[in-house]
């Protein structure tokens, strides 16, 4: 142990230390740094031993605020995985100047360009006519196009307009679409400037052609689009589904999907796995996705890489800029666990 | 008849004027110029008749050079079908000042979204996991994404930078990826102004992880791809075909993506349908499409639209704008049907 | 003389070859191509010699039909000045099947990014202030500000949507401006497909409040704005005049630009160079400029270039595209000399 | 007094109320708020009053620890001018949890329009020409355009990459520039990210022809460029100076344009206003500014409504997202005034 090296804890569960950094940044890491590993030895003593010359943690173990009195000179809690667990005192991070910082951005472009592959599939029939192909049924040029529509020039509707959001949003830029956005946690201005047209809820949904479901969940955005909601689609929507399950009431989706009221393409799910005699499995006008929207080794590779080059800010003096700062008012929101 | 309006014949085989007039551009059509209808009376007497007074053709009826000789007025020949027909005799036209136009741009967005969709399939195993969630076999969150890579930042190559290759490379602008350019008609200051590579065919097939085929078939591009072509892929690349089959060698294409060596989505095939016991249609890294790229609602009115914009140009003095001049030079390498 | 190249003939005037060919491009010209060089001996005698083997042409001599029809293998004619004069015979051009070629292109970009100068320029004072500096009368911050304005969400008119009009659009994407253009040369839906409003000339003027004058002069737009048009102007618009002088009566501009009624850049006059006593050389709201947006170096060394591009193309049966093809249609109507 | 009303202490000098605020704004403040108006009358008892129930600060007043800890619901301290000065104790902010926020965004765009209109200026010799021509001594065409360079595809570098940095980029994108950066508080990943190629100081000035200077002043930054970094810069680059005067050694800057190493466009200077009889007044390759970038209108009225904005966010326990939030790291390096 090199004492001058500053010391970071590592416990990434559920994580993996091996998916988010690759020889070449673990190397790094290890140079830069005397590294507590304690993914595959999570014995609290170690934790506590480490605290009194932690500068920072990688991944979330249990830290009250009575622990983390005990690190004074924690600068940073780098979370590495994507939610925020309660296991965390986030108020005391905050009021002992510990930058928590999450992961998100690292997934956003991987979600961006699922969920316009999604949304082109169904604009399209991609995966129905591939299917439909391998059971020798396909459709040749106009005959399989009736319901085709383009994007470009389209109308858009996002629902939330976070990382995601504005991840996706660049993507659709050369597609001329009309971009409604309802989020109800930015002002009219901040959608302006980013070139997309504030609207309510209703009217995102009322004028869209494509919905797409980027909200995180909190208390007020569950089941945010429940039958009222779906109700005010017109027919023929293309709606696409990558954030969170709880923001929609899947048993008043599913149904009218399954009736072609409209088409949808899902990729989180109430309960995951999705119970194997599951009814949906049989909808035409769905397209399926394990929850793979975000989670590609390219993302996770690049949280490494934040993480790395955000300590290396910090210990220089100055504010990290690649993970993002978890906002006080925002992080106890997301909870989801109880703190242990 | 009103003799103050101009005569259009309208005879679009293989095309169908329903497809692409709506009531609305029909109607503008009818009331701006004596429609002679030949669609579904193909008399050759009734063409003769207006010949003398034609102001323009919709479509391609049999126009040799002696034929023409009798249209002394003609000033456009509409192509609305997006394959220039050998019986119609273009250096005649040239010689007489009669516009040749085409509808390729009316298909070329449609084209582009279609092959960015399959290109996001066959990155992320949209349509792949689709079928596994169906048969209750699906994978979640990483598990299902061991090859799954991101369209930004990545190489692509694009061969062919004509209508499609342009349309798809604007959708491509936000992805940031490196974009490589093989079109032998183009010169490299020409594509470097549009913002891509000039590079050789070799070159872009040994450094794109993404390659597009957007070539037409010409005497010189017939398969273009073969057996040592297919050899410079690395390992995993991601192959959109999405212009003409006879570009490619399906012969050496199709075994490589039932091995693994890399993974392909596929639009056009060589004999079309393709036959129902084609052993192709087994292969788990393909992705099928039946000719449907471009051939969409949206994009058959918008040929409507285009035939009255030019029209009206045309008889303001004007040159026509939205459809595309065929070129002299290009017109006839085109060919692929015996001149009658 | 090797006799298997082809032969050109160059008689650039009013241009100079030796501004548009660097010795670079110079030196591959002559290898390529017997280069019949009658820029400094313009005797006729020279030029029929070559006409009977000349492939192609660079400049403008006197042609007339006759001429033509005794240069059977000419394929390209190129114009590298900028206007079509009509001392050639541009409808026997066409008859022939020879390539009319414009430059148009290689200014484009040098006039729009000077006219985007001179827009900012009048939006912020910027001459204007770096005179009262050079007096020892600056203002600073806020006080030199008053009437500064943002061009970032403005509203922009374009007359004119051809070469120099996509050009400056281009530029003006990022400032997310509603851009408004009136151009009766142009469909409707070709300038929405372009990203701009189809506007009346009294919707352009009347919400605009930067002005781009853009047009060409034809019969149609000369004094396209005179009192009655500059009178639906906004109190303080910006208005760019950078394409030709007889577009705007200046008779009626310069007085309402001298009282203050709106700013104006001035890049074209009626009478070039203007006299000296000119009383409009006082106006302090004006910014001047002496017919220099687009006849930059760089402009001229990409014709040389066009050229040669586009003449290898011919020459390999090709169709040109990197110079502007003159249409058929349009070509007459710039003439303003008589044919000699 | 509305005791349901938070209560908004407003102090904004050396900012002005008049000018961050409309009517329209001013009036929603007022009924949103209980404002404290401390602009024309600065009594601290009055201050003193109202801290106790203080929801948000406008302006900076004198806030040393002590004070701050009497005012234990202050949510938010909204700067309104641009400097952060030393009055406040920002620390103290921080541990209490109190948002300190910057104004820097609103000016970010005014800047970069301005730092762009600069650029273009001495690109092509705007204002000098516009002299010539007052002084009837104008050039036409080429003959004043020996020098003229395009900002296409030209080599840019910028000089920092923080609000102003990204706002220009954002309108540099059109230019197709190849565009270095140096930034030393930001990863190399994150320039990547945002389209830009990370590169050291010498990288910058040795090959970038257009020279942005867009750095804050530290003590770090401080005479940043003088005489050993001026001369890596190539003859004839153009250097536009829109920051802080600090960063530049005016000593070394002002003979180099003076003698024709290289143009350069000026808008903040070490003495302002510069002494009547500076020498630099006479310089002719030098555009003169007086820190005229960012204050217009349309800047500080964005001022008053991103006020608006994140007030109201944190009224509603959301994070703000229009002001910029300062770093705890930065906020004290800004320093420029003593602590009174």
């Amino acid at each position: 142990m090199n004492p001058s090296r500053p010391t970071v804890v590592l416990r990434p569960q559920p994580q993996s230390a091996a998916r988010i950094f690759t020889p070449q940044t673990r190397a790094v890491l290890e140079e830069r740094y005397e590294v507590v590993d304690l993914e595959h030895d999570d014995d609290p003593r170690r934790l506590e031993e480490a605290l009194p010359r932690a500068f920072a943690v990688i991944g979330q173990p249990d830290l009250d605020r009575d622990r983390l009195s005990r690190a004074p000179q924690l600068r940073a809690l780098c979370n590495v995985e994507g939610n925020f667990f309660p296991n965390v005192d986030y108020e005391a991070c905050h009021d002992q100047g510990i930058h928590v910082l999450g992961c998100g951005p690292a997934y956003a472009q991987a979600v961006a360009e699922h969920a316009l592959g999604l949304a082109l599939d169904i604009a399209r029939g991609i995966s129905r006519e591939d299917r439909a192909f391998r059971r020798g049924e396909e459709s040749y040029v106009a005959a399989g196009n009736t319901d085709s529509v383009l994007l470009r020039g389209s109308t858009v509707g996002l629902l939330g307009f976070g990382n995601l959001g504005r991840a996706l949003h660049r993507l659709l830029v050369p597609f001329d679409a009309t971009v409604r956005v309802y989020d109800p946690w930015l002002p009219d201005a901040h959608l302006r400037e980013h070139g997309v047209l504030p609207a309510s809820l209703e009217e995102v949904l009322r004028h869209s052609r494509f919905v797409f479901v980027l909200a995180t969940v909190t208390a007020d955005s569950e089941h945010l689009l429940a039958g009222p909601q779906f109700d005010l689609l017109a027919p023929g929507v293309r709606l696409v589904l990558v954030s969170r399950a709880a923001v929609v009431d899947y048993d008043e989706l599913l149904p009218r999907v399954a009736r072609g009221d409209f088409l949808a393409a899902v990729d989180v799910w109430p309960e995951e796995p999705v119970p194997a005699d599951h009814p949906a499995r049989g909808i035409d006008g769905l397209v399926f996705s394990g929850h793979r929207a975000g989670g590609i080794p390219a993302a996770f590779e690049q949280i490494g890489q934040m993480v790395l080059d955000d300590l290396d800010l910090i210990g220089r003096g100055l504010p990290p800029v690649r993970m993002q700062v978890a906002a006080r008012e925002l992080v106890g929101r997301y909870r989801n666990r109880p703190v242990t």
